[in-house]
């Protein structure tokens, strides 16, 4: 049933626009591939809000028809919703999805876990493409340090191409408690260092680890570095810089996934 | 020796920060980093001319104390820099600078070639992010073909950190032209594809080879996948939709270099 859109909950969506989630966590994203991904994995994202445009109404019927009943849709004039939405060619549909998700503790128990542990990372686009690599080559969970960048920014969400309902992402987690949890479930911590002699090829990737994936210009803080089991490199030659965040972070899941044989667990 | 700035200058400059290349094919690029890397790559790059604000000019000066003798340097009002450099946040320093560059068919000559061809790859921060990764993992040269994003785009050139001074690129190549100096060459052509049961890790990937990547969402246009020798996937989760272009990338020249053992050819 469309209804016109109340003026409580066009004002929940200008904020959840903004600022990517809601007060009750709940993740917006604009156009209807978001709204596919999310009614793709009702195992984990339930659908709460639909906002369309009378043109995108239309146009997307068929999606709309797959909503929930619970689901709210509401139409607004589409004015109202390039106004509110902020990205430049707003496609008239928008959705609030609550994500379900395991516990912390219960990823990094896992046998086979592989965490990723974004530690400082600033730039939205390259957490976007972490959360799809992590998805793609099948990581356990990415887990955003107090500091970084929130995976749920729009930007960020954006990038992932709906890999953000596939797999389990923590936002603005304590270190210290983050570390805890990966200490008692045994799971062993590998750092990136450029400087390791150690090469990534060369290391034993098997059981349950956590990937430390430091600020783009500045890489692993000192007291973050300190956590790790285990310092290792990607080999580049001596003239280059450096790889870029995300680049280096999908070469280590793929080696990974590499020495596991590609045996993704579920 | 400090001059102000002619007309003729400041237009060549506007033209070239909208463009990343003046008509001469002369790359322009914004920041103290630009021109360090320019400076650092001597055989590879000739600094032509460099445009400062007054207030960059007095805080740069041992970068600019390090400019060839042939090399133009011009003052202009910040005012004036801010208005032409059309980033949100400009220096106030930047440069034109000339690449040398080996031919297409010296560079595919070479017993370990590995080059990379963009195929209609659209973004201009995953091109930079490519150039970056083949500077990195050793690859010979990036080759854009016509209707590719221009990797001297300015975004390409800001997300490259340098690389493209170090590592050849070739913009808007046709690809008959292309495909006719790799079979000339025996350079190996290896194109990806997710459906491909053939994966990466299996693959034989010593010898010259050239990896074609395609269009970030639609991948290779099918003229050009026939081309390919190999076609080789990444495996990803059968729920997963793809890797970012730019890092599925970095993941094969990773593959490349750890099969060839790392030992990167000058």
């Amino acid at each position: 049933m469309l209804t016109s859109a109340t003026n409580s909950l066009v004002k929940v969506f200008r904020r959840a626009f903004a600022e990517g989630v809601t007060r009750d966590g709940w993740l917006c994203g604009e156009g209807p591939h978001f709204l596919e991904e999310a009614l793709k994995t009702r195992s984990r994202a339930i659908v709460h809000s639909v906002l369309v445009s009378a043109d995108a109404a239309e146009k997307h019927q068929a999606l709309l028809a797959r909503l929930p009943a619970e689901a709210e849709l509401a139409q607004i004039p589409a004015r109202l919703f390039h106004q509110i939405a902020g990205t430049r060619t707003p496609q008239g549909i928008a959705a609030l999805a609550e994500l379900r998700s395991l516990g912390l503790k219960t990823v990094a128990a896992s046998r086979n876990a592989v965490l990723v542990i974004a530690c400082g990372l600033q730039d939205p686009g390259n957490m976007g493409t972490i959360i799809r690599s992590a998805d793609a080559l099948g990581a356990s969970a990415v887990v955003a340090l107090a500091g970084t960048v929130n995976p749920f920014n729009p930007k960020a969400v954006r990038s992932c191409v709906g890999s953000i309902f596939r797999t389990p992402v923590f936002a603005s987690q304590k270190p210290e408690v983050v570390f805890k949890v990966l200490r008692d479930s045994k799971v062993r911590i590998l750092g990136t260092d450029p400087k390791s002699a150690a090469a990534l090829s060369s290391a034993d990737l098997r059981g349950p680890i956590a990937l430390l994936v430091g600020q783009e210009a500045a890489g692993l803080p000192p007291e973050i570095s300190r956590e790790a089991d285990e310092l290792l490199s990607i080999p580049i030659r001596a003239e280059a810089d450096s790889l870029n965040a995300a680049t280096a972070t999908g070469i280590f899941l793929y080696e990974v996934a590499r020495q596991r044989k590609f045996k993704y667990q579920p």
